[in-house]
């Protein structure tokens, strides 16, 4: 049961948990479809200067979202107050991402070309969630404009997660998150004004970044627009990309080498780039997580490429080129593809689906499990087999140098199986919507950890979702929103007890 | 670190957890192959009987394990103590299995007939652990003596399950099975000799249940020999039968029912058929884990067999039928067939991929993750969900009328974590050992739940493990091994801490 407001001890301050002010939560929506509505103008500006008619669909759209962005704002001014409380902070994230689901639709909807309501849903929830599953399969004749609005989308979804997992999760408690509880969140029981601070270095970085990543790209020979394009979905490890053959399309080690850096550096918690700014000290070595995630990814790519080596007749550095790249891109869950690699052979299909599990660190904008959920459970493990062999021995499981409370090790247990309960669940769906086993297991797999393609032949990594059944598609759909919001937030909304 | 023994407060006893005695351990083993001598001799008569010369396979076999089951006993003359400690638990009983399973081996050696070393291994260990994966795929002309052979030690193995399970895992404290610790071993720190009272009314039990479903086997029309070997597969929810067609063979749907109807009985806690004769009552549904394992079951099968009824032209009881045997076998983790139930369609292979996972309850001969660690892992997630919402009050979560503590809990949800982890790696390894990723997944499921038959034309429920190659064979042994003793008896064992 909730506490009563006026039961609250002063002293030890027991969270207010059970006001959810709606006003509040609709002006923050509200504020958030203005923001989407701004970044509607530069794919109208850009069908305009390309000379495309198409520019009406943004300008429509922008019209649409900025009216009810400005209704929403408007019928609840002044509810503002700097102050969210537990159950408001879950209710806020779960509807603040379907919105702009919703809205990120729009122009998928007055684009047409074919696009059924249930396909612009999938582009658009694919591209937010930065999952990079697209049903579209001409990415090359398509104008420029919606091409930039996938980009846009998988942009703004990307910081939506960094700031998501550094300010609300630790704040929820979600899935051990607390262990990354910064002072905006872990002191009492609403999130100050002290994270707008933070915020504005996260975006700082995350456009800095951006900027880098396409000057790049651009000085590697791409043109200025797919730079642009390809910087965003890189940045924001989503994957959609403006060919048909993702990353396969530029035939420039270059421009894979770039990929690759800066596909690894957006798996690593981005306030770490804001450490270093301040500080001019890259404490890459001492962060646990990050350390583990590195370790994890040079052993798996350099024996991958080793092996690719020895099984065909291709140059060192080619082979470590291509099995980096497609490595980097599935276990940051960006998705973007260098070839099909699962004609690899079985062996690359294992490993690449072990791959789509992993995810790169917390605070970063990568899906899947992350390094740190990896290492807490291997450090439960251990210590459960510690105590086993010794169970008067006291043991103190310690993770990145401070203690491991039993309750960030059972979220995380709890989380990890709740993960795999769901892909369970989603498979069986799926193999019931018509999915040959390969398709099901993987497609759900993929949409849960945000990865993209999956295996087989029609939604593999050479493929589409495009011929998948309707009811398929509407599944993934909520299947990458649910791994996009950590399982839990969402199961928490919709759960008996959080509505008593 | 270990507890030195003087050290030992006599008031709150410790575990007394270093010593380990090998003579102990060599001389329980001995007894051990002395019991599994006495079992090779019904295979000779057997053969002996039907005019076939393969009877000095098991004489051989048996004047071998005989002379080393004799050895070690003589050798360790003088050091049972009824005493077993904590480190010696584990050492005993990975030990045994191992042992078993080499002298498992012998007779299919010497059987020869094409088996390869590793083939021959393959089948014991399959025997054994009760998986009933198969490398023989001319089983109706094969000798009787060898079918006898395969059904014995499947026979064996599956009393051996539940007498590790009720006696020696609650003493380790392995994968949460501390909820299940009897008088005999939840008051200190060694097994003492009230479990031989509990051996006694466990071997009667199912002495008796083997006796009762062979009769109803013979009954309905089973040959004498295919009743007794099938009962002794059933009853141990093993999967081996003397044809290659399983099940398939007896076109009788009364041997279907029937059939049906042991493994249910099977799967569920043999202490209910003790407790039952004892008082009469059948508390089947006060019994959290058995109530949850018949719903469940119960629900799958209606709801599988609608759908089968609903989607070709068969009868509704013969639809019942099919599905319900087909169902429990896997969901038991028996593996006996009926049909191939992968041609069934992409819907049906999801479903029965999930039915690997289940197992029945704890307690019974059945693999798998099973009833109780299934509810456990619900109710740690629904608790933390709780929590989620409202973090201020305090939940109590219950198991059975019981509290269920922290450890517990973490205890399964460590189980699950490393079986999940463990599936993941022997799906990347068998996928370098060329197998397909349908092949790889479930072969790896397969055999770490103990369910026999894998997806897939080769491996599938309608083929054998015959053409696979060695170390994929090798690999999944161990992995049999690794599922039957609950991951963490055998991991404990092979860690640095255990030898320390």
């Amino acid at each position: 049961m909730a506490q009563p407001i006026d039961h609250v001890n002063h002293r030890r301050p027991r969270k207010r948990v059970a006001v959810i002010d709606f006003h509040r939560i609709s002006y923050v929506i509200g504020m958030m479809l203005l923001v989407l509505t701004v970044f509607m103008v530069p794919p109208a500006l850009t069908d305009i200067l390309a000379g495309n008619p198409d520019f009406w669909v943004f300008f429509g759209s922008a019209f649409v979202t900025g009216f009810i962005g400005l209704m929403m704002v408007m019928s609840s001014r002044g509810s503002w107050s700097e102050e969210i409380y537990l159950k408001e902070g879950f209710v806020l994230t779960v509807a603040s991402w379907i919105s702009l689901c919703i809205v990120a639709t729009i122009p998928f909807i007055f684009f047409g070309h074919g696009l059924s309501l249930t396909d612009a849903w999938f582009e658009a929830v694919s591209g937010l969630t930065t999952t990079g599953a697209t049903i579209l399969n001409n990415l090359d004749d398509l104008p420029p404009g919606i091409l930039l609005w996938r980009s846009i989308i998988q942009w703004i979804g990307g910081i939506g997660i960094v700031l998501m997992a550094l300010i609300m999760l630790p704040f929820l408690r979600v899935g051990g998150m607390q262990l990354f509880q910064t002072e905006s969140s872990d002191r009492s029981d609403k999130i100050v004004a002290k994270s707008s601070e933070l915020v504005r270095l996260i975006a700082t970085t995350y456009f800095v970044m951006t900027a880098m990543c396409g000057m790049a790209y651009a000085a590697a020979g791409m043109s200025a627009f797919d730079a642009l394009n390809h910087a965003m979905t890189t940045i924001a490890t989503a994957g959609f990309s403006t060919h048909d053959l993702s990353f396969g399309h530029f035939e420039n080690p270059a421009i894979h080498w770039i990929g690759f850096v800066f596909l690894l550096s957006a798996s690593l918690p981005l306030v770490l780039y804001i450490k270093f700014a301040r500080t001019g000290d890259f404490a890459v070595w001492n962060d646990t997580q990050v350390r583990g995630f590195l370790k994890f990814a040079a052993t798996a790519i350099i024996a991958m490429s080793l092996w690719y080596y020895a099984t065909r007749d291709v140059a060192l550095i080619d082979a470590l080129r291509i099995v980096a790249f497609n490595s980097i891109s599935i276990i940051s869950t960006a998705g973007f593809t260098l070839g099909d690699y699962t004609a690899w052979g079985p062996g690359a299909v294992g490993v690449f689906f072990l791959f789509m599990f992993m995810g790169g660190c917390t605070g970063s904008t990568t899906g899947g499990i992350k390094a740190f959920r990896i290492q807490v459970m291997l450090i439960a493990s251990r210590n459960y087999l510690r105590k086993l062999v010794s169970p008067n021995r006291v043991v103190v499981p310690v993770y990145n140098g401070k203690q491991l409370p039993t309750e960030i090790s059972t979220s995380v247990l709890a989380y990890i199986s709740v993960m795999f309960i769901s892909i369970m669940v989603f498979t069986v769906v799926l193999s019931f919507f018509g999915l040959g086993f390969v398709e099901a297991v993987s497609a759900a797999t993929s949409s849960l950890t945000n990865v993209g393609p999956a295996l087989g032949p029609q939604i593999g990594p050479a493929g589409t979702f495009a011929e998948l059944p309707d009811n398929a598609k509407l599944l993934l759909t909520s299947g990458m929103l649910l791994g996009r919001l950590e399982f839990f937030t969402v199961l928490v909304v919709f759960s008996r007890d959080f509505w008593r």
